[in-house]
């Protein structure tokens, strides 16, 4: 019972119909909807509500908002006491204040990231249906993501000036919402700074994960697809379609995700990868990287960092 | 909080040393220990548990129990008692009668088969350990699987006799141990008799699944493969091995999986699958498959099952 | 200098358009043209050539004739007169008489199969072109075949009667074209009988390939991928497409290919494989396999032959 | 007839210890022998003559000579005669001044690369031999690089002063060695300047490769994988040695290639790809990439090359 998966992010774009190609065409989700705000809704074609994306036209590019999906509409009432009896503040919104949801819950994070919780969305299926099923669809566009996955997001770290979000962004999500550690990554002369919190409310590798900056941000959010095939398919889709790559076939250290990494054409970054990784199940021992193999623990390949990966991000509220 | 995922399976074999080869050197899992019975216990290398599988020797190949991990202690307690009320009959047994376990509880599910549930098994950690580990480790053998994944038992199946082993296991997992169907396959003229179903604890497509037929067995245990690429690289070492084959590499309709079988030289049936499939949240609509479909529902390249796959199991207590 | 490569294959189908939904929607080729007699051609997207398949109406399925392209037109004079030398016949063509080709040759193999050899065919171009070419198109259909790659003929064997059209094709090719065997297998309680013979004009494993029968046959033609996870999409597309399979994914002993075969709508047998396998190149010493290994030879996963790969094949003239 | 495929190379290393740990451990090559010198020779799995690298222990890295196989011992009087009718000269030596080698010829060149061509080297067996073989030995290590595939050569081009090496090795490799030009890059405003050429002698998409730069260096050596998984492997296995990469998993436009590249401890650039790409036979139209696209050419999932790719190399006599 509790949060049961991400539902969906709400992206700032600068250009809508740039957006649109790019994660119609490109990343392979299909349009659902659009409103009169001219927020279009995507979802992908292994999904089953009505977005998991929802673009928003802005002046800079970023997220607005990241919402996950609870098991129970109870769910909502007993998380909305636990945020209060953590001493934060929550908001209930009505059915529909969050577009095509029942009920929802609104709050910041402690790091300050915007979040909603749900029990209800518009249901409308996956695009193989749940009778007699094939297992992918003919008119797979793109990169074919089948879901969304995760978001990785960005938290002030100042060590000197005692400010750690992604430890208190961690111990929230631990305490209040029920997520797990999985993996961290420990930092500073004595491996005491907890500078990478990778988090599960599954059994995945990640649900959400929160990495240290000099603020709060967006690095990327995720989409999964299902073998290292697909992984140099989507890159080649990136490659034809010019798209700006960050990183390009490569193993992820923590999670041991297949990956690639590319920006949408607002700049707000991306990654599809590949595979489950392992099993988190909730007796899985916390896996510990120290900061002298920050390379190997996110670029296992090359054992290195390149600047632009952690110096390159948009905004998050 | 409940059942957690599959603990082990305790197969019966014919010829330890010849069953110890299989296990150790073509599906590649890593003796733990053995004891004065004369059992082996193997772990694959990304479990962190003693065991996995337990080999007895026997007269007859088949599977003498399978064995399920619970969160949290106190879980016994709750299932002990959901149990009884059920109207079923359970024993708890004291720490260490289930070998390297605490306290468990044994319990027959409705189809016969036995079971057993614990919280807690040694911990030997896996063989990347968790500090800075490699995605893999330097010594794998064989098939290199990564864990006991599912196991599929069959259950009685006579719908003129009114007997649906399959429904009341489904039942029984459904509403005593939390379980939930994220597939099944309706027969009959008026495809109303259940005859497949496939149940998660996780969000894994399956934990366990249970399969009609003429009496109570065990059609297979399956292990996880991280990639397509392993699933040839698994076959490939079975015909290096000359290992008995059931089914080269072929995708399933239902679970999406990529998939081969084999049999131990007991004649138990192995898989070894590859892929997460999908992402059975407890929000996923349930997939229904018609007979007129089981073809494409289990070998979805095809369409055909061969006759072998159905009727070739060993027993199960 | 001499014949280059496979050039196209002239099929026998029995319903033209079930024929062409299949090898354009299913293994994704692209029709080029039609002409008056009905013969449909299509080319796969990275041909250059007009055509690589020549759909023919027919009542009987099966081969009409298999043609390979040499390099210079002048290579054509001298197979003919080393045809000749070799005492069997030949007839030259003018122009236009194998259709959209230059001047061409025409003869039976000492096994009785139709071929014809011819240097100039109409050019078209590949789907990418050859300035800054994307890897793949866009617009790929079904399984995205690469290119026909080679045929696999069956011949008359009959050891107690002193015929085997295996060993006299493969003189015949060593000693008159110009290819090398790469593969043998040899049969019988001594293993002096030649029943496969795999030969190459190139550095393939092969690129025509003889296997003993009982008559005079098209066991299959055959069709590049680029990749073992192109196998599983190709497996895939045949699923969805209800094809008749004939072998799920796997590897050959012989050639190391990776694997499937499944019949267009008349019941000729195709194969999509991928993979060079080796690098076939002159200096290579041959491989035998023995038929007491045949299995491995064949389906190196299981070991075994089923039965409908060496029974069933069409006529091949 | 004539020359048929890459022989071996001859590396110089600062280190050899060090040099052979990555060869045989990294690469995966079988160690084959020493000599008084202290030269060290090794081959890959698939390969069957003695060696494809010798390593020699030198002061500066970079390659002393790289050599070629040519069909038949008669071939090396046509080429020498050939490369002195072209002007240029030629040095025959005797059996066994090039290891292990029948007689040979020495030459350079026009980029002043030293160049051997032999028809003999000791036969040694591939590790899977020729009667009834696996797909693949049981004992790789490493990356398990199949065979040593081709060499790109660094040549002096200077449009200015009027040099342009990459076009006179063209043009040598055509005219004297019965090489193909396969694809070429143009460079400059309008296009003229040969810029690379790419050159087979097989059907694969290089047998060799000249780049331009600014002196004569070894650009790379590269070794044949079987499939887009065994890149993974090997990107793998050099984060677990902590090897020096240069390129992670990525896809060339020119050759469709799926490779990896990386740094031996002396500094020579290694390459492993998957592929054949495409069939170059005689009649495949040559390719042509324009320098305003040269990021797709080489790299075509980022479309950019990365500064270190042109600017390290090792040296090339």
């Amino acid at each position: 019972m509790g949060v049961m998966r991400i539902g969906h992010i709400n992206l700032r774009v600068l250009d809508m119909q740039a957006a649109l190609r790019h994660y119609r065409d490109v990343l392979g989700m299909v349009p659902t909807d659009e409103d009169h705000k001219g927020n279009v809704y995507l979802k992908c074609w292994d999904e089953w509500d009505k977005y998991s994306v929802m673009l928003s036209p802005a002046d800079r590019a970023g997220m607005n908002h990241v919402a996950y999906k609870v098991e129970r509409d109870s769910d909502l009432d007993d998380i909305k006491a636990r945020i209060r009896d953590y001493g934060r503040e929550v908001e209930e919104l009505a059915p529909g204040e969050l577009p095509y949801c029942g009920r929802a819950l609104r709050f910041k994070m402690p790091s300050g990231h915007l979040m909603y919780l749900y029990a209800d969305k518009e249901f409308v299926g996956t695009s193989v249906g749940t009778l007699n099923p094939d297992p992918w669809p003919d008119d797979i566009r793109g990169a074919g993501a089948h879901w969304l996955d995760h978001v990785l997001l960005l938290c002030e770290l100042n060590p000197e000036a005692g400010v750690n979000k992604v430890v208190e962004n961690e111990t929230f999500f631990r305490d209040v919402l029920g997520f797990r550690l999985t993996e961290q990554l420990m930092a500073g002369p004595d491996k005491s700074v907890k500078a990478l919190a990778f988090m599960t409310v599954s059994i995945k590798p990640h649900d959400i994960a929160f990495v240290g900056g000099p603020c709060n941000g967006l690095h990327h959010c995720s989409f999964f697809l299902e073998d290292w095939g697909d992984v140099l398919r989507a890159a080649d889709v990136m490659g034809k379609n010019r798209v700006k790559m960050d990183v390009t076939p490569q193993r992820h250290g923590i999670t041991r995700g297949k990956t690639i990494y590319f920006f949408d054409p607002s700049g707000n970054r991306n990654e599809t990868f590949a595979g489950l990784g392992y099993a988190a199940y909730p007796d899985m021992p916390v896996i510990t990287w120290t900061d002298d193999q920050i390379g190997s623990a996110i670029f296992y390949h090359t054992g290195e960092i390149h600047e632009a990966f952690t110096a390159v991000y948009t905004e998050g509220y």
